[in-house]
């Protein structure tokens, strides 16, 4: 076992890395033009990163009587964020402080608030001991190779998952949105009958608004009207845009006269500068205060943190990684979770919540990487294919020549086609011989990480943006993160009339329609529906919830050794390493 | 000129009618199950009938201080409907009581209120002499055949018209969705400000709710979830179920504690029953007792009200009828004038407003019949495929066979595809074989306008349906009128990305983009926008606004005249038959 050699994972994880670091930069850094366009996945990312985490940093704040605050989620989210862009392993790899310390967090405030001995004013020296004892399992566990277990992971799990972070993300939104209809925690406002109906309708009109919108920016590309520049940059800034626009919507209403004070809700964090919000990191003074049962006492939530953190961090660096993005460079899991541990540790001596790999964001950051990747070379075939004088055949070669060069693919799906007789349909054509391939980089982390750092000293204008819109767009994640998981994509195939599921193997999201019977595949996908129904319900258990890994983890023996025995087409739905 | 030999049009009309008249039921009655299918477009065009009479008979009876009601308005459309069913000439028109016939009605009620000499008790028999002159108008045009002009507008003028309607459907509904953050005029209501930003957001969210659910559930036929008869039935039936459903979501609210009193506002109109409604048919009591003065001086509104009439009842019914519908049947303009009069004066000894064929709908019904037609048809090809034996080539001829029995044409677009390879295709192959064509028939007219004669006495139910789900159904009506109407798809043409212009050209609205240079379309295109912002702009001006068919007329010569010495494509982009 690999358990027996510690610190060998850490150290080939490193030495990996570490000889393409240079090329993470210089493929970041790209000469021309080509670097601007980073900005608008990078930009893209920011926004996917920073305002769930406001979200996450407002719910905290109201869980922790704003001992935290959205300051403090933001700062350990920039700062984790830069911390693995600059040192990480894996940089496409995006941190935040997610729901699951949230909910952690509120736990162990009641709990504090509770306990005589440890009480309010010892609540974060507590917390600050929570974070040592996280960090030192997670070193133990980074040391001892346990992240060897995600090879153990198929494309199932990743999927069930992916699929259990979009449910939850739904179930934010949906909450969200019927809290508009309620009465909010914070006073003096007029929060009779009609203000919460006012509130809860706007709020609807706000949530759907910025969901409908936003949708249909991001496909603004293969819209018909309008130039190519103006499509391609909705495509590529309408979601940031949406957000300031169904902001500026939000506050015609505040304006005129007639509308209840406070309606919309907005956000409502502090600024960071403010007295409540500046001074955790003086922490440490009170560190030796907190009650010798307490100090070992804390190593219980931290096992549990700990576990969790390990899970999430190597599955959210597996999904940003998964093997249709066609990445080149190596793996770092182990190495991933050694600097984990140290960012933990980092964060807790500063007396703001640790930040972990987040789902769904990491692999949208990919994605966005891809596409971005897909248009940049698309336009260079294009260009081709305009200036071209010879035949239909060599073109094809040449084209085929320059898609090998760009992706550093030796297999690209590429067929002689009659390119000469239909200019018009050349699109079609083009997108489907582009293979989707992307260079791992630094930079789009980096800077949305530090855009991440400039929400912290931002807040007056973060204050401005509705909740009702954050519940919009945390729909807006849930539903953007499902295309390509193909537990969702066999899912939709079950509801497919028989005579349009053509369209599917059309889309090549699942290769395997034509060659595995139509059986297995609902059999298959029917155990991945009632898995992620238990997984579902798990995190309605209060505290277990957070436990809900456990369930993950039992996954691997049930793919490994039951499930072989009912489904013989197995190894087409899911391709499992170990088997290959 | 035909007008020297009066009756002419008229005696040609009948009788050319009279001689299909029996196909006309036997065509709509067909035997089995197609007959009831007729129910689908039935129930589509008489939702897209009454609504819009109800909600114009809200405003007539508001702007009558109730004088007039929704009762009225409907036992007018329905009357009218009957009779243009039965006794028609071209059975597909759809009668109603329109924006127009309100606004002349509101103002002779203004002009009524300040004339002492009349005063409100005369007003309704005043406007049975309205009515008697206007008959008498409509009359005499009919004999001397005034609607021999409706052969001089060619489709560039039903196109500005459509166009102009479908604007003047979306101020409607616009007007109508900022109308609900307005004080209402009824009493009773908590009218204060928190009531009314309720009251318009939830209409915000019912209006939007509607429209895009009906939207989406016209296309439900391509969606690809769901069985076949499902998905049929949805597009079929999906209008009518998004009014029950959005009226079924606005109740929870009003259910639920919290919410002001009366919100969100809905429709208001009193049952036909009572005291108020129930007594107009009396004004024949009253007639003799109008001063001389008023008798004669309602020729003035009768002037206006005649030429309005002319003019929307003959632009209606040719839109109704338009080439690309490919109809069968004779035309029936003057027969169809002369039996518009007979229905004016019925509806002036009525004492309730008269009817006239209507926009929108009236080319709606032509075709949503043609689309049940096309269904129909296309099923019957998928059968003779399904059950297929011998070669390509003969099952081509074989369908063509089909598909000319069938529409009665002699030039389908055929071209001898090989159905047997792709099987899953073919349903592009064959949408693409069936040419545009349906039977004209009485029955679908008969039984909406009898549905709308139920609405009379079914307020009860009425009064449940929101006005907001009233004007997100305007918005559909004006989004639905514009597929097909070459002007939109050309102006649409001026915004496409010159590389997806060829996606225009596949959709086969614009079958001259080959052949007419593009700056040509561009002038042409202009032009109509120009004109169109003017008929629009006319609308604004009070009372002259009804007096916009002038404006229309005017087309003629600048069409025949001036025209062909800018534009030398115009053959191609609006055929004339005086040309051809």
């Amino acid at each position: 076992m690999a358990a027996f050699h510690p610190f060998r994972g850490i150290s080939r994880d490193f030495h990996g890395r570490l000889d393409v670091y240079g090329r993470d930069w210089r493929d970041g850094l790209k000469a021309g033009s080509d670097f601007l366009r980073i900005l608008a996945p990078t930009t893209y990312i920011f926004f996917a990163s920073a305002l769930p985490v406001i979200a996450f940093g407002e719910q905290l704040q109201s869980d922790t009587d704003g001992a935290l605050t959205t300051a403090h989620s933001l700062a350990s989210t920039a700062l984790c964020g830069i911390l693995q862009s600059l040192a990480g392993g894996q940089p496409l790899l995006v941190l935040g402080v997610a729901e699951p310390t949230v909910i952690m967090y509120g736990f162990m405030y009641s709990f504090a608030k509770k306990n005589r001995g440890l009480g309010l004013p010892l609540f974060l020296p507590w917390m600050t001991w929570v974070c040592i004892w996280t960090s030192l399992i997670l070193f133990v566990l980074a040391i001892f190779n346990a992240c060897s277990l995600i090879n153990r992971f198929t494309r199932m799990a990743g999927e069930v998952f992916g699929s259990l972070i979009a449910l939850l993300f739904m179930q934010q939104a949906i909450k969200g949105a019927i809290g508009e209809f309620r009465k909010p925690d914070e006073d003096g406002l007029h929060l009779d009958f009609s203000w919460r109906f006012g509130n809860g309708t706007l709020g609807l009109v706000l949530s759907f608004g910025f969901l409908w919108t936003a949708m249909k920016s991001r496909r603004a590309r293969f819209w018909r009207y309008g130039t190519g520049f103006l499509r391609g940059f909705i495509a590529d800034y309408g979601v940031p845009l949406m957000v300031v626009l169904w902001t500026a919507i939000s506050l015609v209403p505040s304006r005129s006269g007639g509308v209840p004070s406070g309606v919309p809700r907005r956000i409502s964090s502090p600024d960071a500068w403010s007295h409540k919000a500046s001074g955790n990191w003086l922490v440490l003074q009170d560190l030796l205060k907190v009650p010798t049962e307490f100090i070992f006492g804390a190593i219980v939530p931290a096992c549990m943190i700990a576990l969790l953190y390990c899970f999430d961090h190597s599955v959210a660096s597996q999904m940003a990684q998964q093997e249709d993005f066609n990445l080149q460079k190596p793996t770092a899991y182990h190495y991933d979770l050694f600097l984990l541990a140290a960012m933990v540790l980092v964060c807790g001596l500063l007396g703001i919540p640790p930040s972990n790999g987040v789902l769904p964001q990491s692999p949208m950051h990919t994605a966005s990487l891809a596409s971005l990747k897909h248009q940049i070379l698309r336009e260079k075939l294009v260009k081709v294919v305009d200036g071209w004088n010879g035949s239909s055949q060599e073109l094809s070669q040449r084209l085929q020549e320059l898609v090998e060069k760009e992706t550093r693919t030796r297999q690209p799906n590429l067929e002689s086609h009659d390119f000469t007789c239909e200019v018009e349909r050349i699109e079609k054509h083009i997108d489907a011989m582009i293979p989707t391939a992307l260079d791992e980089q630094r930079v789009s982390n980096l800077i949305q990480s530090s855009l991440v750092g400039i929400c912290v000293v931002a807040m007056p204008a973060i204050r401005k943006i509705p909740t009702s819109v954050l519940w919009g767009y945390f729909a807006f994640m849930s539903i953007e993160s499902l295309p390509g998981n193909q537990f969702w994509e066999r899912f939709k195939l079950l509801f497919t009339a028989p005579n349009k599921r053509y369209m599917a193997v059309e889309e090549g999201h699942l290769p395997f329609l034509k060659v595995v019977p139509f059986k297995a595949i609902i059999g298959f996908t029917v155990f991945q529906l009632v898995y992620l129904a238990a997984c579902f319900g798990i995190t309605w258990i209060p505290i277990a919830g957070v436990l809900f890994p456990v369930l993950f983890i039992l996954l691997i023996p049930i793919r490994q050794f039951i499930l072989p025995k009912f489904n013989s087409s197995l190894k087409e739905l899911d391709v499992a390493t170990y088997e290959a």
